[in-house]
């Protein structure tokens, strides 16, 4: 699409992300019914299903040629990312929704045949709004992001890793993330994998990786960090799949062929 | 003292905090030095030391008769309890500090004859402050922070615990660290003690748990959380010491108990 059109649908797309983000914050204070999905520690509320609702309707009515994948489902049966595709993650870190009332986002992406062109991830309680249309740069609210930092050190960094990945699992050998533990300055964990994106744009975390995610959880990220000169992956250093889970390490591209070769050991 | 003398010098500590903060949003966005202590992941910046002497020069001159116990050693040789005693962490998650400008705070803590009678929590960049008096409940700004919910189940919890105590360490056993990060719903990790202890008041994290940490750290912290009905102690379920280091869980009362006695092991 054309830069115009492009614009358009970035207005849009905020637009409806804060509005959702209002009806959000009016929701998040009074009780709401909180169920499991694949396991006990994945939830989901009528919060999110109804935000997802919310982006699916509106997307059919103004852009009936789009698709949309979405984490909860309300959105279309995505095999192919020809054409226009929104993805969608409408509460972004559920977990922190129910327990915190804060630290979730919401995180709109829109993909062209394959390529991100407009991100939007926003920390809705704290009213941050992170975004990015490719090649034109990040933006945190207003400010333009400036590129990340070419010159840190894996042993100067700061990075986002959760506590599970350091536990004996069956996806990777947890004696190498020790050593990464070991070797970093500090280890954070937010518990939502897109304001993690958004603080590795922002330089305010040097890397943040994690062994299954949905292309909802990164599709914004990655569009928003590859603007600030990050990288995004598998953590094998592939390519990411936005029609399946991954792999994912998001990072300050100075560390990220330190860390995939020297400290992640897939089992699988 | 009197409630009268409490409450003057709870507003005189409350005056000085917020001031220091302000001193401290002016610094962080400009260039400050950062130097270590007593390892390479113990930053300690000028602003740190500023700060601690910000307090030390006020407090001497107002309560000479005050002692004052403070990270960077501004303040006196505290040897005893007895009398007034500030414990001051000037920035407490100096990491943050330096790495996010953001996710810091002051802790500013008044004991009389060891007991805690003011406690003070401010997290910088958000301005909140959380705050208590002992006896009289605790507040976070001007909202009473309401008792903690006494049914939570350990299954149910999110529990805030640094990547590091799940690695190989010389303190105690991380497979049973393992076993916890498997049982709770959730893990987090912010980098900021002071920040967890009230992040545990205000009851959107369950427990904070940390295998040494200094007065400082928590000598606020604990006055605030036990106002919530919250509980602070040494792993081993003994006395927390505010003259010296301590191990230190702080939690939601319900799960103390099997958090101590099925998964903490220590080594020493």
């Amino acid at each position: 699409m054309d830069a115009e059109q492009k614009q358009t649908l970035f207005n849009q797309a905020k637009e409806w992300t804060i509005e959702a983000g209002e009806r959000i914050k009016k929701r998040v204070q009074q009780p709401f019914e909180v169920n499991t999905k694949r396991d006990r520690k994945d939830l989901v509320t009528e919060v999110d299903e109804d935000t997802e609702k919310f982006f699916a309707e509106r997307i059919r009515r103004s852009y009936p040629e789009h698709q949309v994948l979405g984490e909860e489902g309300f959105g279309d049966e995505v095999t192919s990312l020809d054409g226009i595709v929104w993805i969608i993650d409408p509460i972004d870190g559920t977990m922190n929704f129910v327990h915190q009332k804060r630290n979730f986002a919401i995180s709109v992406a829109i993909y062209e045949d394959g390529e991100g062109i407009i991100g939007l991830i926003y920390n809705v309680m704290t009213g941050d709004l992170y975004s990015a249309k490719n090649g034109e740069g990040a933006y945190k609210n207003n400010y333009l992001l400036p590129k990340l930092n070419q010159t840190r050190k894996l042993e100067d960094s700061l990075i986002g890793v959760n506590q599970f990945w350091a536990v004996p699992n069956r996806r990777l050998d947890e004696s190498g993330v020790h050593q990464l533990i070991r070797k970093v300055r500090g280890t954070r964990s937010y518990g939502s994998a897109a304001l993690e994106f958004a603080f590795v744009s922002e330089g305010i975390m040097d890397a943040y990786l994690t062994m299954r995610l949905s292309p909802w959880d990164i599709a914004a990220g990655v569009i928003i960090v590859n603007e600030v000169g990050g990288l995004a992956t598998r953590v094998d250093g592939n390519p990411l799949d936005m029609l399946h889970e991954n792999t994912v390490i998001t990072c300050n591209p100075s560390i990220h062929k330190e860390i995939i070769e020297n400290y992640i050991h897939l089992k699988e």
